[in-house]
């Protein structure tokens, strides 16, 4: 019988790379979207419509995921999830709390129940690091605790990680909980570049950035993420449960250093203005020391470092714009 | 200005015991409940209606939320809310996944937006061991991971404590998590030492047991958990959020061993009939070593060890029953 994947959230940015991805290989697969911030055109044509089943369904709402489940069950068996919806507009959750609860977790709550309903046994969750929250200079590894998101963001990627732990002890196969760090890349649909970008493209005199740019992060290319989660799929594990940081290898670069490189790409004459403390808004980690060890243990190294993947998806982002 | 403590959950069995202790203090304790397992003759008399007031909410509806927060608010400066409703029938939930959506994490969630609406400092969350899930011989203490929960209870759970850390970055003063372990006493809602007295009620003659009764646990006393509370809710600390497991300092009893004192104190010729498998149920964990090392370090000890507080709870549920 047909092999048919589920892949929820996957007209948005690292959704669209998974499915160009996951084409190469035989089956179905059915993306579901609310394209609130994905789009139609990022999967669009990318396979014959009896290979890539393009369907818009708010994932939150019980009717209509039971009803998407139900028609990919007619196209074949159903044997994985991929789930990456969720909000993320982390600002805006902190907010108002409602739209983490329906965007990040609701999702996560009713993919669950229709994997329960048909049967479905293998969930990979795009989980984040940002269920870690402020440890402060701690080096975030898998074992670490107790775990303190700051945003609600952060707590609802966390409530669902628990909530996949307790479907796998009732009823799933197989869960793995990719905790994902700042990915970049085209499609790009939120984000540190794409903001700067488009300030820029408004005004290219001067580029306002949050905070005073000292927050240093790690980036992932999109590219990378994308294998690092088949590579994740593909081991084989004791338990049910696998739980790994996704990301690069190095300790990352400033939102300054970032700036410059916008700038440069997009407006060379600009000058950066920046704003006051490490924080760009409530909820945001200044610097954090995301460890990949597990990851690298498993034989898995990215191919861009975080420098080299933010100037490709500057340049990618830039090409985007028309640029 | 009068100061005002909300207890969610007040009329249950731990609410109950904590609002005898919280009303040796001064001001306004207003216990919120749905009477779903709480009741209201296990808080009423205990006094005069202007410094104690029951108010019947569903603390997972907005609504009622806000409408019991205002009424609090009119009687005083609401400073305190101590959270302890819950789903407390684990294989409900994991049966129904709404059943602790909607009762062990939609009353935090809830609440959380109360005390925001209402400018509420400082949230007693009342989590659960259950958060750690199945660890195998890992010693549970609170800086361990992953934390992958067995159960929905224990999921939502951690969905509480995680949405509980966004809010204090957010907007809220202090939170205190206390990690409950199993916990034993008067007025008994539900727990092992209740469902064998049940039962030995409707039939004296045998015990049935769920599994082998080799599943050990640790038990503490409902008084040293209040006990405890109080005592990590008078300490200062550095950052907004304390973590905290609560429980005995010893390993626990197994269920062979409960089921024989209580078939000794309720129905002492009654047969035991063991069922097979380590596992009571699905979400259930047969074994673990729970770490109060921390809660320790801040020098509380319980009166009671897991045998002696079983023990007098098995005699404090007979009387409880007319025995």
């Amino acid at each position: 019988m047909t092999s048919v994947q589920i892949v929820a959230g996957g007209a948005g940015f690292i959704g669209a790379n998974l499915v160009r991805r996951l084409l190469e290989e035989n089956g179905v697969l059915v993306v579901l979207d609310d394209f609130s911030r994905g789009r139609r055109e990022y999967v669009h044509g990318l396979a014959d419509s009896d290979r890539l089943v393009v369907r818009e369904c708010d994932l939150a709402q019980r009717s209509e995921v039971q009803a998407a489940f139900a028609d990919a069950a007619r196209r074949g068996t159903v044997a994985e999830v991929w789930h990456l919806a969720a909000n993320s507009d982390i600002p805006a959750g902190v907010e108002n709390p409602d739209i983490d609860l329906r965007g990040t977790f609701l999702t996560t709550f009713e993919i669950l129940r229709a994997m329960r309903a048909f049967s479905v046994p293998t969930l990979h969750f795009a989980s984040s690091s940002a269920i870690y929250g402020d440890l402060g200079s701690a080096v975030l590894h898998e074992s670490i605790g107790p775990l303190l998101p700051v945003s609600n963001y952060g707590a609802m990627k966390l409530a669902s990680e628990a909530q996949s732990c307790a479907a796998a002890e009732a009823y799933l196969g197989r869960v793995n909980i990719f905790r994902f760090p700042n990915v970049v890349g085209v499609p790009a649909t939120h984000g540190v570049i794409l903001d700067f970008t488009r300030k820029l493209l408004q005004d290219g005199s001067v580029l306002h950035v949050l905070g005073d740019g000292t927050q240093q992060k790690a980036y992932l290319h999109v590219f990378d993420l994308v294998g690092a989660m088949l590579a994740i799929r593909r081991r084989e594990i004791v338990g049910k449960v696998e739980v790994v940081n996704i990301g690069p290898v190095d300790d990352g670069v400033s939102v300054r250093w970032i700036a410059e490189q916008v700038v440069q790409r997009v407006s060379p004459n600009a000058r950066i203005a920046f704003g006051q403390g490490n924080r760009g808004w409530v909820g945001d980690v200044p610097k954090f020391t995301y460890s990949t060890a597990r990851l690298q243990s498993y034989g898995w190294a990215p191919a861009l470092d975080s420098r080299t993947a933010v100037r490709r998806a500057i340049d990618e982002i830039a090409t985007q714009h028309g640029l």
